[in-house]
């Protein structure tokens, strides 16, 4: 393996005391050590031995090991990669360095590579690649293996797993002898598109295009669904539902994405995590196809699914949090505009797998179209739901970010999940950080920069032997100014593309942002992206670019739902930032805030605090009033309902509410009493 | 069979005119001949004749047709047994003598009477009483020979069920050689206690004991859930669900309300019609067990299992409209407060069994505690899901009443429903009204009669072969004043208790009403009944007592959900009747409402109206405005939410809206528009 093409989270170095600098720290000094403390103590780490182990006799919950230890090698190879001399970094390239031995020497001779269908049911490979997330480990397993590559620098990953994607090119397409399927939780599509990307390999290409392009045919195989055909071949009755209760009705495709074939969805469905990697992996189709087969007209449709699906989701299913899925039994999504808060307000999952699997999807999607409101989601999610699901000292986790608590479902992390998908997908996802962050586009000479996210941090890549850096200082997510600073060949064209987010405010005299020195020209926002021309880029050269935009911009904004989502409820936001309140700066609270309601014109005040580290976060207080709701059950009619007279006659007491951020949650004990969404409180019926 | 005790039902005659005499009529008139064609052209009618029919392939869609016969034969007897000079009655008449001998015909040697066991698997019977509505349809059957007895004075087709009762008792008990098990669809326990109030059969008495108490035992049979027990004994896989969806998961036994034993129920779960029928039994045995099994302290249990689950499920889980059910997978009950008004708002089912299964159970209730809150519910369920459940021509039926239509769920009436549970079930229902309108009390010579619902009526029953006639004269639901007549033996010792709506607003010197003649001693109700007692009606035999609520008692009142519910609407209510809009009269309506925002401070008019029939009733309009969806769409920003500032720049249109009481809808053609809460218009957020 000699070279491949450069990735912009190869490339990328955030400057010390940033905010994702004292993030990332703390993953690669606590968070990758206590995960592979809990990988060993769980015989995960293990695993690829190929022993017996007890948690096999269940038949399920082993199921991903797999996919657990790959995330998790992932994460470690991504930070190991950036080279700093971090003493404890030894113990983690040890273990990289075993596992790295231990899955080479678990693969079959044929290239066959899978714990569960080596050691406890060997006979019964590709017989159910629906349910059993065979072909998701192996999908892990491959951007574990993309990873190594670009840390170690040798292909002792890479290799056994290009050897598995050639027997799994052989296994299925559409030839006669060949199974005519896709598997029911994606992720090998994505990964044998970066494989492909990252290598070549047409195989891989051809793979990931054929298990998108026949998912959900109706007649597929033997003249009817994969589904069932695989399903009746295992000897499955008519009808009969998955192990688990994530199916609600017999024959519930539209859970894996496959009720349809994808150019047919008009709504995104089902399970969250699976359908957001299922579109990452469209979204590099329809991509790559453009290299590989020009001309081709039939991708253009999967782009306007993507879009299409992407718009339905954000428009009318995804949380002001960024997280998406409000059905907690299949984990993803309702209805149009159903998005309660809790579980006992009709439910909420978020899953954070899901919403790192939405800035996947949009990180592609800004590959296809410049556009800041997939960059805006992006950093939504990152900010809030991805961020907020790994704790201060980045030890203890959340699989779901609901939007508030409830008795039965109070807030609270955890080490670790017996389905532990989310603790390392988070590791990973913050160890390629500055691949969400900004994205190079390179022909010939013209070299364009898109900045989508603002922090401290470098780029520096190479073209034609040449070096470019580009650094960004910014005091992102808490003020809206920062510096540029470019130095690159004064022979290239280097175009600078900024996002401008969707939720700033103009300066007085109409310009969202001010750039210094100015540009001659007037700089107007094209998709949310505004443009500096290699004209002036040139003369700024090692020349500092100031920019700023308008201070009311970080100010404190109330956001309401749609309100077919049927929530009377502001959230405050400051920038990126969703806030939410909980119980241990509020100690009144004994209801997780359901009888709370603040006055849409309450004056919000703001503070900066300081945590035990020392790190910044801004803090905003508002007056709030709490309803007497032993006074709700007194006043109750026995006609259900209630009429203003009653309401008036209710208790209110004042209170003093304080929010945070809504991914600073979780990290200083209590009760787990938590809100996003407050019920505004306003003048009630009158009498009449 | 000779005498048996007198029930309020058979002794009500409505008066010419009333409210309820021009629905009953129609029903007499109408319903009962457009439902027999039905039956008689679905081929229901012959089922009983135990030929095949094609119906039956399909396997289920004929399992309940006797219950679809047996309630119409329940619902014509009770007519029929009103001597009124109909000639059209001779048709029904001809109709119930034929299907009493065919029912009879149909019954084996040994007692046994089911069509779908009898004629298409002939060997199963007993082996699925969870699913298979086997005993469901015995009860249906029970309860209209129970009419039939009634009104033809014979037991010709009592005592075939009596036969069916004591095959029963043999097989289903505690007994080595019995059944440990209770039907999956309650209705035979009910029909039961009903039998014994009727004739003292104390089989009937103990087998309902039998399925009630023990229902839910985890252990039952052969150590294990009596559900788990004969699933495994017909060869069910572990876990195997039901044919159809009613179950989201595996071993869903909440459904039927089996999940743990009734007394340990906390809250009201599953299928709502299956839920209501249950404790309507439930709520018998414990009123019966006081003189069969006097001193018994257990059945004390079970009348707080029914009050406790009667309140959750009014506080938490009923409609504004007495609907219950908001999930339309398993027909039934939500969490806490989860009302969605509509299919595209997450969910509203409502049906109309489960009304009248609401009025069952206040009905049965009041028996137990003489307390308004039962009465009010039942008078809402009554006026609103029930009486609108049926068109004004009496041939057409609601099987769901949802709060607001969509576009997947317009609005709209049929004839009948494969599924046929609801209509034959209206038509017995308004049948025996007289039961729910009042009931007597009556130990030697004191008799209480208890008033619980108002129109025009008259209540003639015996005391010691004297006779006592009782009649109420009011403009109900209009308008709150009215007449009673009392004519008694001045020896009987007579009390009337007359029950004060909940939502009665007191006359300015706090009087809740007024009586002229006056009562000597000031009148307060006890749980909202006051209590006329002797000394005054014994000086007012055939002297006409006048009595009146407060003129405000029947004006327009606007009802808010409990803050819980998360419905930011404001509902329109007149005494027991709930308003709706629909489109027919609102032609501007192109979103079923759904962007229709009236203001609290909104002024309400009122007038009268009169239908083609000349019948009156009363309409309210207010001012409103339409928001322009169109500008959400184009104000919404890439973060999902709306800031204020956006929302300030929607455009509205002023629009009128006229609504009419929520039983009138659906008469008189339109879209298909329709809803009961509208969301409530206020200004949006300030700009900060």
């Amino acid at each position: 393996m000699a070279s491949y093409p450069q990735e912009s989270f190869q490339n990328t170095t955030f400057e010390y005391n940033s905010f994702w600098w004292g993030r990332r720290r703390k993953i690669r000094k606590n968070t990758l050590h206590s995960q592979l403390g809990i990988l060993k103590d769980t015989g995960r780490y293990d695993a690829f031995r190929l022993k017996w182990h007890p948690t096999y006799e269940d038949g399920y919950k082993a199921l991903f090991w797999d996919s657990d230890v790959a995330k998790w090698l992932e994460g470690a190879c991504y930070f190991l990669a950036q080279q700093e001399d971090i003493e404890e970094d030894k113990v983690i390239d040890q273990a990289v360095r075993e596992l790295t031995d231990m899955i080479a020497n678990a693969q079959w001779k044929d290239g066959y590579l899978n714990i569960h269908f080596t050691v406890v049911k060997p006979g019964l490979r590709f017989t159910n690649i629906r349910d059993l997330h065979e072909l998701y480990n192996a999908g892990h397993l491959i951007e574990a293996a993309l990873s190594h590559q670009h840390y170690n620098k040798n292909s002792l990953l890479l290799d056994p797993m290009v050897k598995y994607v050639e027997l799994l090119h052989r296994t299925f397409g559409p030839g006669a002898g060949q199974i005519h399927g896709y598997p029911g939780h994606p992720e090998i599509e994505l990964a044998l598109l970066r494989l492909y990307a990252r290598t070549g390999n047409t195989k891989a290409y051809d793979l990931a295009k054929y298990f998108i392009t026949e998912r959900g045919n109706p007649t597929g195989a033997q003249g009817k669904h994969f589904y069932i055909t695989e399903a009746a071949q295992r000897g499955d009755k008519s009808g009969q539902r998955p192990a688990g209760d994530a199916w609600p009705t017999a024959n519930a495709f539209w859970y894996q994405q496959a009720h349809k074939p994808i150019l047919e969805q008009d709504t995104i469905e089902g399970h969250s995590v699976r359908a957001m990697y299922l579109l990452t992996a469209v979204a590099d189709l329809v991509r790559h196809s453009r290299d590989i087969e020009p001309g081709s007209k039939s991708f253009e449709g999967y782009k306007t699914a993507c879009e299409r699906l992407w718009d339905n989701m954000v428009n009318k299913k995804m949380y002001l949090t960024g997280g998406i899925g409000s059905i907690d039994q299949w984990e993803g999504f309702g209805i149009d505009y159903f998005l309660p808060q809790s579980t006992d307000e009709g439910g909420c999952y978020a899953e954070t797998c899901a919403s790192i699997g939405v800035m996947m999807l949009a990180e592609r999607m800004l590959q296809l179209d410049l556009n800041g409101k997939y960059a805006d989601i992006m950093e939504l999610a990152l900010y809030n739901t991805v961020l907020g699901s790994i704790s201060q000292n980045g030890k203890e986790f959340l699989y779901e970010n609901h939007l508030a608590s409830c008795p039965k479902r109070p807030m609270k992390r955890e080490d670790w999940f017996d389905c532990a998908c989310c603790p390392p997908n988070v590791t990973r996802t913050i160890g390629m950080l500055g691949g969400y962050m900004w994205s190079t586009d390179i022909k010939g000479r013209d070299v364009t920069i898109n900045v989508h996210l603002y922090d401290q941090a470098e780029l520096r890549f190479e073209v034609d032997g040449e070096q470019v850096n580009f650094r960004q200082s910014t005091n992102w997510p808490w003020k809206g100014f920062g510096v540029l600073t470019l130095d690159a060949p004064s022979s290239l064209n280097v175009t600078i593309k900024l996002r401008i987010p969707s939720w700033a405010k103009p300066f007085e005299d109409g310009r969202i942002i001010i750039l210094e020195p100015q540009p001659l020209s007037q700089i107007t926002p094209v998709k949310s992206y505004i443009t500096l021309q290699p004209d002036y880029t040139r003369n700024h050269v090692r020349i500092p670019i100031n920019f700023r935009f308008s201070s009311s911009t970080f100010e404190t904004r109330l956001l309401r739902h749609h309100p077919f989502a049927n929530q009377n409820t502001i959230t405050i936001a400051r920038g990126p930032l969703i806030y939410c309140a909980e119980d241990v700066d509020n100690k009144w609270v004994d209801d997780h805030f359901k009888s709370v309601r603040i006055s849409r014109n309450a004056k919000f005040e703001v503070s900066t605090r300081y945590d035990s580290n020392g790190e910044q976060y801004t803090i905003v207080t508002a007056p709030a009033v709490k309803i007497d709701l032993a006074g709700y059950e007194r006043l109750k009619g026995t006609i259900p309902g209630y009429t203003g007279d009653q309401l008036n006659d209710l208790q209110k007491k004042d209170v003093k509410v304080l929010f945070i951020p809504y991914y600073y949650r979780g990290n200083r004990g209590g009760m787990g009493h938590m809100r996003v969404g407050f019920e505004i409180e306003d003048e009630v019926l009158p009498n009449i």
